[in-house]
């Protein structure tokens, strides 16, 4: 016999809310409420403050879709980024991801998601007209395609390829191969295939 | 190669607050930041009222140590409750099952954790002077020791009964045995023991 308890309608009101975050079901909301109320000071009203200042402050960038409280974003707005070498990623989590890397220093634009017939999902849907405008500037040469390696992310590199053949850009995509780290056994069929097929001179 | 990416100050600030989350880490903290900014109005916003709502209302009730807006809490004020027993259990967390489980219409005693040598746990971090002042009114007639069926629980409940052994109360504990729904073949031999002991007539 499971009946819902109240917990008193604000905890109620916090316990529901929690729960919406990715990771967090009901029990772990209900933990995560407790600590917080055992940690008022040192994290829930930091984390209130932090939550309603991110909710006024953060917004994205109009030129590339990133997150920032400037717009246009530090990066699009850096003089020390490569203006030549636009990276076409689906979301802003891959853009960090990029960033933690450390390895590009050109511009990011974040089309928000993938082609996906089943979810109804168009390309009015997603940022690829503003990419195309950006293309189509004399200063860029190079559009790098990094969508993720699934078949929507492929079918979605696919439509950019094509949308972007008119614009005078070099249009280039990430490699496929063995993980940095990787153990061969570990390797699904279509990536040791693409790993053989693109072995490069020792 | 990783490095410690920034996403603005008011974001990382974010992220490093959801990650103390029970259940989150740095990479899912960074999943609900970015969940939360698609759904600014929807959760983001409410999430920090919600907190700090609770922050500022919730406290813990100064009878028993429930959580709740007013105090005493609505448990200890509400006149259907049975104030001839009082249950002694761990934490809010545990008074929740209990309530959720709606097997119980007595008054609650929360002590705030167990006895631990290894972490420094002695008797007077815990409510438990509070529990035999209470336990000492006439009105009180039996205490339910509910603490987790742990070593350090059950040691907190030896300790607790030998607390309130000069008062005039009924001292009993839960039972133990096979939990409704369970399998013999999963069960450990000690609740095996524990079940055939306390066996009783069909």
């Amino acid at each position: 016999m499971y009946r819902k308890a109240s917990y008193g309608s604000e905890l109620d009101q916090l316990i529901q809310l929690l729960s919406k975050l990715p990771g967090l079901g009901p029990r772990s909301a209900r933990r995560a409420a407790l600590q917080l109320i055992k940690r008022k000071d040192s994290v829930m009203r930091p984390l209130s403050t932090a939550l309603a200042e991110v909710a006024e402050h953060v917004n994205p960038c109009t030129t590339c879709g990133n997150l920032d409280t400037t717009d246009p974003c530090h990066i699009c707005d850096s003089e020390k980024r490569d203006m030549s070498t636009i990276c076409v990623i689906e979301d802003v989590a891959d853009l960090w991801a990029l960033e933690r890397a450390g390895a590009f220093r050109g511009l990011y634009h974040v089309i928000g998601g993938t082609l996906s017939a089943l979810d109804g999902v168009g390309p009015d849907d997603l940022n690829i007209f503003t990419l195309i405008e950006r293309a189509l500037a004399d200063s860029v040469q190079e559009v790098i395609i990094a969508t993720n390696a699934t078949v929507d992310g492929q079918t979605t590199a696919h439509y950019i390829t094509d949308r972007l053949k008119d614009c005078d850009v070099a249009i280039t995509r990430l490699a496929h191969g063995v993980p940095v780290g990787g153990e061969l056994d570990y390797l699904d069929d279509g990536t040791l295939t693409a790993a053989l097929n693109s072995r490069r001179p020792f």
